[in-house]
């Protein structure tokens, strides 16, 4: 790692561009900009120019990425993050890793000593899912195809080719990777958790991200008269459904590894009325890790606990799987990169941890090396306005992360 | 019990009156008849028209209950039920009584051994709480204000005020109940449960009205990203609300007497999101039973456990009295009647029990002695418009019932 002709962050000129993205589409202290609407579009074209200015070649491409490209760099890096943001979402979530990389670019260009090191930047469309799961990211890697793109709407029904249609991108081609053109992909991002705020430190190194499970619990009883109906003849959905929820938080507890987590976040009974035996119920079960060995034992778990109820009676029980995300794992020699600039700048003030929400990152990750860097969130906050990150560790997380790229672009 | 001069119900004339009733508002095979609609309204008038018939006097009091008075009778007894539905409600739901006291009218005036002695029926207003809680039978016992009456409102925020004056009915008296005027009361519906049904029985002769008591659990935890928060950190409102409601049913089952029912029929969990950690969840915790002792148990075990939860953390538990209904005994004079009726036209076919869900008769018990009968409700179903009930059923009960009115009013 350079240790004196490195980049330099300009810690004002970061901070305020981070600020200038955040108008567009303000929120009380956070922003509301969903993928494609009219904000989103002119946030994506004042990065273009931003881009521009920092001697990179603006190109939006058809699912609405913007792209910075090097063309003269002999070895170049990845490195961004989605622009868009949850419905009255927070300034960081992901404007903070776009930021960072245009920071990058322009540091890199002013330094000497990374002269022919190219930081290419990019803006991702949609990792939020406001018409997808991370369109942009899975357009970049060959992993997002045409009839998917077709039969994509909104939570309010807008269709997604009518959506690129009025934001101009519709007919532009979708820019795909070219794994040789760069030594890897880059990406920082505000923790969301608070592992690092309840513990002071600054800088968190991502070992992977999780892989999340999701499952669906169908419980079927009888809907009864709960004034009328003797508790030896009922088959109370409700009953059997939390009796069964407590079982599995229990179970998991013990087969759990250290980073383990595991949620029911929906229970519906049915008819949810105070005086009416439930004669059905939901809930959605979830857990993620790093390791796929823990995914396997918390899914056989749940099938055995659930079989055991379905068997045990009065209620029939059944599990429907309804997703499963892999985890993905970092590169290590990002990872190291990383934990060296980290302990540079702020010994002893940085951990290595898995994401435990999904980035593009994971999907970047089947077609590059990838690697992510975390810094802190205010009491954990994110995904609502309030979030927030101390000035004084968003410049230094950006100073971290451009050295450890810098390291990447000149390790032999 | 007249052995062969009592009353003789006429099966034909009592179903096709139970049929014409149910006109009034059908729906497939049950019935759509709110209190104070069009079709209430209508139906009200022609059970005056049917009550004159009988040789009554007609009365439409000023909260729409309908009277048939019987003004030359020496002693008298009150017989009737509600005659609005539940929203695509049953045919038998209250209409069956209140015909069956139609019929015990005629069978009366018929019956020269009963000469002297009065059927005075009624169709209560509302007891299914359309505006209100039992607004007929508790008008009649003054246990409702006119300030009540002001406030009242349906769900589609329809007043009362404004429901009576369009029915005709605001101006008129509310008449009250005159104790000296009668022996009692006796009240004839449907079981509503399986009990009869299932075990094919024909007579249920019941001992008492249970008592409801309601109350609001309400758990707080910390709302959290489901991938961020470590299991460690979190407090999940919905692991403890589950594991509280499993406690509840555990402990409450060995507090039980041989008839109590427990239902937790409603639960919310917020926000109800897969991917969120609940931070708030509340539920509603319901007991009946007619001895105030298991209800008053049940409450404490209620209020321990909440306590012991809330203490052992890490979410904060409270609970909320939101109602109680007072349980109420029928006069064992008129079980024994209903009973020995019973045991006369199909010996063995009957049974004592409590009547899970709440009738007039309770509101009415507070002011005179009462009895009530049921008869089966096919497979227990009610508040449904596929609620019935064996024809042979309703022609028998309409005679015990007879029976048991005939041995009360010539009892010494």
């Amino acid at each position: 790692m350079p240790k004196t002709d490195g980049p330099t962050i300009d810690g004002d000129r970061l901070l305020a561009d981070l600020k200038r993205l955040a108008e567009f589409g303000r929120y009380e202290t956070g922003v509301d900009r969903p993928t494609y609407s009219a904000v989103d579009v002119a946030s994506r074209q004042w990065l273009a120019e931003k881009y521009a200015e920092a001697g990179l070649a603006p190109v939006i491409d058809g699912i609405g990425n913007v792209f910075g490209r090097a063309e003269r760099a002999s070895r170049r890096l990845l490195v961004g993050s989605h622009s868009e943001t949850q419905p009255r979402g927070g300034w960081l979530d992901g404007a903070l890793g776009v930021v960072y990389a245009l920071e990058l670019a322009r540091a890199f260009a002013a330094a000497p000593a990374l002269a022919g090191l190219g930081i290419e930047t990019v803006a991702w469309a949609d990792e939020e899912g406001h018409y997808g799961n991370m369109l942009g990211s899975r357009s970049f890697t060959g992993r997002l195809d045409e009839s998917e793109i077709d039969a994509a709407q909104n939570r309010d029904g807008r269709r997604l080719r009518d959506a690129l249609a009025e934001a101009g991108f519709a007919g532009k081609p979708r820019i795909a990777v070219d794994p040789a053109r760069y030594l890897g992909y880059l990406e920082a991002h505000i923790e969301q958790g608070d592992t690092l705020d309840s513990r002071g430190l600054r800088i968190g190194i991502v070992e992977g991200i999780v892989g999340i499970w999701n499952f669906r619990v169908v419980v079927t009883g009888q809907q009864n008269h709960a004034g009328t109906t003797q508790m030896a003849r009922r088959r109370d959905a409700g009953v059997a459904i939390m009796r069964l929820a407590t079982q599995i938080h229990d179970r998991f507890a013990g087969l759990a590894g250290p980073r383990t987590v595991w949620t029911i976040g929906r229970m519906l009974l049915d008819p949810n009325a105070p005086s009416i035996v439930p004669g059905r119920a939901e809930m959605q079960v979830q857990f993620r890790d790093l390791d796929v060995r823990v995914l396997e034992r918390f899914a056989a778990a749940l099938q055995e606990l659930a079989a055991a109820a379905d068997a045990a009676g009065p209620c029939r029980v059944a599990v429907e799987d309804l997703s499963q995300t892999e985890a993905r794992m970092m590169d290590p020699r990002f990872q190291d990169a990383i934990e060296a600039a980290a302990e540079h700048r702020v010994p002893g003030g940085h951990l290595r941890m898995p994401s435990g929400a999904g980035h593009d990152a994971q999907v970047i990750s089947h077609r590059l090396r990838a690697g992510m860097m975390f810094i802190p969130s205010l009491k954990g906050i994110s995904h609502h306005w309030s979030e927030d990150t101390k000035e004084a560790d968003i410049v230094l997380g950006a100073q971290v992360f451009a050295d450890a790229a810098a390291a990447i672009l000149t390790a032999a």
